[in-house]
């Protein structure tokens, strides 16, 4: 196995943006290139992350981008995994590049559907669910991760103020960011008052639906060392699954291919949850941070409320979680998704994180999956 | 690198379906996992491949077919590459098992889009060409093809009646395969005097809309000998790409991507053109064939479309080409026909084929593309 670094990452501001799909998506896989001091014609491949082209008409989206870069020989393909298609696209562009099937490779993920509006948004996303036992039968997202949230109260003796806890973190790690979406200081107070979506989650519960595309440039650790510029080492990757419906597992207040994928990750890297320095973790709703700080090993079960009571989650705390802004507040275009925490990683590493890089971290982690966790990928990072 | 191998294979009917996106992509996974004898725990990973799924209301498929085969916790996703979604999915799964990553793992195919009707159809798949160039200005892919079959036909001197030629040989090849959609023997004639859709295509020299699902399982060579059962080697896999849009091409009476990709899977073979004793290539019109028999390297350019008319490309020709029928008689679901072609060769590698089992057949080879061959993936099997 070839050691797999990234040397490059770029991306779009996340939110309501007018250009097309395609555009979008070449516009970020030029930034990651130019990042990486590259030329086009280096990269081997292009694996783009995607869910819903169908709403800008345009799938096939490979092709498309591989074109516009100039290098229309090279082979793309378009991965989807609902919400966690960009870090299962990073994974499949890890593995080859891995393997020794390409030395350098971009992987961009991409998600555009506001201009299809909040019902049509809503119905496409209803898609990724487990539409037999899920969509069709109205059990939307926020409806799914509000049972999540309702039975954690229960379990644990949280509070909601806890949860908003962690909407008011990631909105104050995105005001640092520029590309972020919803860039707006709020208070555990504005959180509470704000409107009921699904009780217990509140509108500032839930991430916006956004659009967006990021990128980054994979490559083994030789073109690394060839290529110059600043790298990182991917250390661990893993992956896993879950009963795809909720109502399918045997507990709601954790999410089983997390916990599959972080075990594989930190056996591949050597470490332990301890010895990661931040790590960006999916937030779709507050509940969802506080389930996946427990079942990446951050804290104990039924800890995690605790942990976002405290700010230990905070730029300053133990374990920083979501510099960004995370999906609440950083935006959430669920192709891009997965990708866009990779970048953060990539920059934070390599000291390119302005305002918001955090000091002293040389290991980082990205957790993302799709639906209510029914796929799910874990990476680890480390400085070189 | 691993030794590759498949060792089952499964198919729905290909045709109008009834039963959903998910069950006929669960009952299609079903079917390989008995055909090879091994019980779905010991599948490692799904990789699903699926173009419109928005059409039946479910994306994210892997973790539906995975819960549904009682494997939950397995890792699965989708992958799109247009209408060559199937054979860029069986790619990603062979570089996986090749790598070491997983031993064995499940590759299905699907697409049900029939139910949306002709023009939701032929609308969703226009979203497969470089759409801002192609489909937003009404030149769908009939139109395309014909552009393509208008440029072969002024270049080489071939006639009309060489190109249904084509057809009436894929529809005979087609009354063998019970799972074929068309079974219809059909005439020269019959070709000549059908509608024309796209001058100088008419309706017999175009594909069907179909519905189906095909899987076959990938595994290491250790784990196939170990689980006995019938098994062939992958013994070649390449991918290329093409600008995305026709008007970039220097020439439309070449595909460089399959160039591209054949020119890969040859060397990893070892073997050329003339080692390959049939094979499975992508007819979406009968232009596509011919075009493709010069492209794979079977007939020199220009002279596929004698090798047509000479029969040369039957059952009891040179180099037969499709013999499942192919696109045109077979049916075209097109997340399910890359993975369907794979299927044809393990049954005729395995002697599985039934009436339509050719003689004396040991080396196979796989060829399917993306909307006009903007991406390609070809595949080379071999018996053991």
């Amino acid at each position: 196995m070839e050691d797999v670094c990234v040397i490059g990452a770029g991306s779009t501001k996340y939110g309501k943006l007018e250009d097309s799909l395609a555009d979008i998506t070449v516009q970020s896989s030029a930034s990651a290139i130019e990042s990486a001091g590259i030329e086009p014609k280096e990269i081997k491949a292009g694996y783009i992350s995607n869910v819903f082209g169908v709403a800008d008409k345009q799938v096939h989206l490979g092709p498309v981008v591989m074109s516009n870069l100039g290098i229309p020989e090279r082979p793309s393909l378009s991965i989807e995994s609902a919400c966690g298609s960009g870090s299962v696209s990073f994974r499949e562009a890890f593995a080859n590049v891995a393997a020794g099937f390409y030395d350098a490779v971009l992987v961009t993920g991409v998600e555009k559907v506001t201009h299809t509006g909040t019902e049509w948004t809503t119905t496409y996303f209803s898609y990724c669910s487990d539409f037999f036992y899920e969509g069709q039968a109205g059990a939307s997202f926020p409806g799914l991760f509000a049972s999540m949230a309702r039975a954690y109260l229960a379990e644990f003796g949280a509070t909601e103020e806890d949860f908003a806890m962690v909407a008011v973190k990631n909105h104050d790690n995105g005001l640092l960011n520029p590309k972020a979406h919803l860039r707006k200081k709020i208070t555990v107070d504005d959180v509470m008052r704000s409107p009921v979506v699904a009780s217990p989650l509140k509108l500032y519960d839930c991430c916006p639906f956004s659009d967006g595309a990021s990128s980054v440039i994979l490559c083994s650790k030789k073109f690394a060392q060839e290529h110059g510029g600043d790298y990182i080492k991917v250390t661990g990757s893993g992956r896993g699954g879950s009963p795809a419906a909720l109502q399918g597992r045997e507990r709601i207040t954790t999410i089983p291919s997390t916990k599959i994928a972080a075990d594989a990750a930190y056996r591949m890297a050597g470490i332990t949850p301890r010895d990661i320095d931040f790590a960006e973790v999916h937030d779709c709703f507050t509940i969802a941070e506080v389930v996946d700080s427990e079942d990446l090993g951050f804290f104990e079960k039924g800890q995690g409320y605790r942990a976002a009571r405290e700010n230990r989650t905070a730029r300053d705390g133990d374990i920083p979680i979501n510099p960004s802004g995370g999906l609440k507040s950083k935006g959430h275009p669920i192709g891009a998704t997965g990708v866009g925490q990779v970048v953060e990683v990539y920059e934070q590493l390599t000291g390119k994180a302005g305002q918001r890089n955090l000091k002293n971290v040389s290991t980082g982690l990205t957790h993302n999956f799709g639906a209510t966790g029914a796929s799910c990928a874990v990476h680890i990072f480390e400085s070189v």
